[in-house]
């Protein structure tokens, strides 16, 4: 018999969920060749996945909790930017060894991050080799929202605040540990996906994207959908005090057009429709604020000069 | 602006999908944050994940056409073990560096096979970062088998015939290039899911799992889920001329119990099936034969013998 004395690396992490979520769709879950699930017969089924690469995506020293939470938390954002209420994950784990204190440390930050948005895992695969997460989760929608929309006169407008975990990423690398830089490392390590402000923009917004690559990356892929270009103004970006004490004013705007992994949404409305996204923000207890205008043409501009990168992973001179 | 001159890996990737395979249920496919799909109103979901790391799960210098073919295939082999119809696919990718011919070459085989059941890519993700594939597939099953349901009595049956893939490694390990071990090589690298069979034999069988692990260690995984154990009969198993020839005939055997990466079915079903079986095979192309028979207890045994061991990815001491 090949079952081990010791439980498997999977069933490890898959402790941390028995008792945390449980979901009446949910079938068959972790355990067989596949998961089953029911989705609903209305509305559509929206499927997300991405990868996290230790030192590219995150530092191969970051306290495991901020890997399990994070490998969860950007495809939350995925869903959320699509107008998407999460339902199931299925988790690809690659470690280079056993590693019983790091699992259990990955599998809390995990569980914790789904139980707060109802997630149950239904399946995964463990492997050896270097370290690298792939996560894959589904949610549902009746009205999505794409990157496609934006028209001519709208509104650009960004939730939370721009920056910190870029300032963060920074502040960790120089070991900075202090109060204040602390809150930037934790924005890093431990974003909070849009989740309820996703799903109460959806009918309100033309366009949205979650900002992962960067301000101006992102609003880029926005215009690139829609054929429009966005116009953004420099003093209308959402920056912390924190932030620009940490980075002064001028690193600080850099740091929010091109730091990335901030998981806010950025989405476009008709100005019609300004009052209604105030509600829907207040209901998602999400800050939102206009920070630019849709313009026709191409590209993004920041106070009338036009932008250039971002983070790209796909551009051929990336990193 | 950040997009690129240059497509960026992913569209290279879907290049090759754009004109093999278009669904209906597919709302939005690749290009936003998520993907949008419509999953039929009966029938239970199916979802599968695996991951693919190099010199783990493939020879890094395998080719890139076989690693995208493997990539898709061992997702098939998990829902054909379930009985479901395969339907959509996101793919996660790692790579070191940019290559356009090791992408094409991957896309390639990859989309072939996604042509040949009729599965459309939806999404994914490309990353920097060590060589390795992480293939996310869904499908549908009105009537879903399990590992759990095998009964005292049942026969142990087996499709195709195994140990293949692992004469494969050793004739690619050793740089053989005759027709013979050519075939073995191929085996290996181009394993074709037992889909039809999967569908076809949902509801005449007890349990099924493929056969990814090796036969006696996914023989394990049935008996343990259904509490039972699985008495094999070694003079059964199925091995072609061409194994036994490059082998002979007792490590032919070694390699059909414990190689692993057969992608063939293991399933159990009760004696009066027999002839159901039989015809969903035909109806299928699939030959099939009974190997063993389900047994009050524990564990698996080969002639009376109890076995021990398969190759697990999980095991503490594993590689």
């Amino acid at each position: 018999m090949t079952v081990a004395a010791e439980p498997g690396e999977f069933e490890l992490i898959d402790r941390y969920f028995r008792d945390a979520v449980a979901r009446r769709d949910v079938e068959l879950g972790v355990g067989d060749d596949g998961a089953v699930v029911a989705p609903p017969a209305d509305g559509g089924l929206i499927q997300v996945i991405d990868t996290l690469v230790a030192d590219v995506h995150f530092p191969s020293d970051a306290p495991a909790e901020a890997v399990g939470h994070r490998a969860l938390a950007v495809n939350l954002s995925d869903l959320a930017a699509m107008g998407a209420v999460p339902a199931w994950a299925l988790l690809a784990l690659t470690l280079p060894a056993r590693d019983e204190d790091w699992l259990a440390g990955f599998a809390n930050g995990f569980a914790r991050l789904a139980a707060q948005h109802g997630v149950a895992l239904i399946g995964g695969d463990t492997t050896r080799g270097p370290l690298s997460v792939t996560l894959q989760a589904s949610g549902f929608a009746a009205v999505v929202m794409r990157r496609s929309g934006a028209c001519v006169g709208d509104q650009v407008w960004v939730s939370g605040d721009l920056g910190a975990a870029a300032a963060g990423l920074q502040a960790w690398q120089n070991g900075s540990d202090d109060v204040a830089t602390g809150a930037l490392v934790r924005r890093l390590f431990y974003p909070e996906p849009r989740v309820s402000l996703g799903c109460e923009l959806a009918g309100l917004v033309t366009a949205a994207i979650d900002v992962s690559d960067g301000l101006l990356a992102d609003a880029g892929h926005i215009a690139a959908a829609s054929g429009v270009a966005l116009s953004l103004a420099g003093e209308h970006l959402p920056l912390t005090d924190a932030l620009t004490e940490f980075l002064g004013l001028a690193c600080a705007r850099e740091a929010a057009l091109r730091g990335g992994d901030d998981y806010e949404l950025l989405f476009t409305a008709p100005p019609t429709n300004h009052d209604a996204v105030v509600r829907a923000a207040e209901r998602a207890g999400a800050p939102v604020r206009v920070v630019g205008e849709v313009m026709p043409g191409a590209g993004v501009s920041v106070d009338g000069v036009e932008a250039v990168g971002g983070y790209d992973h796909f551009a051929p001179s990336g990193p």
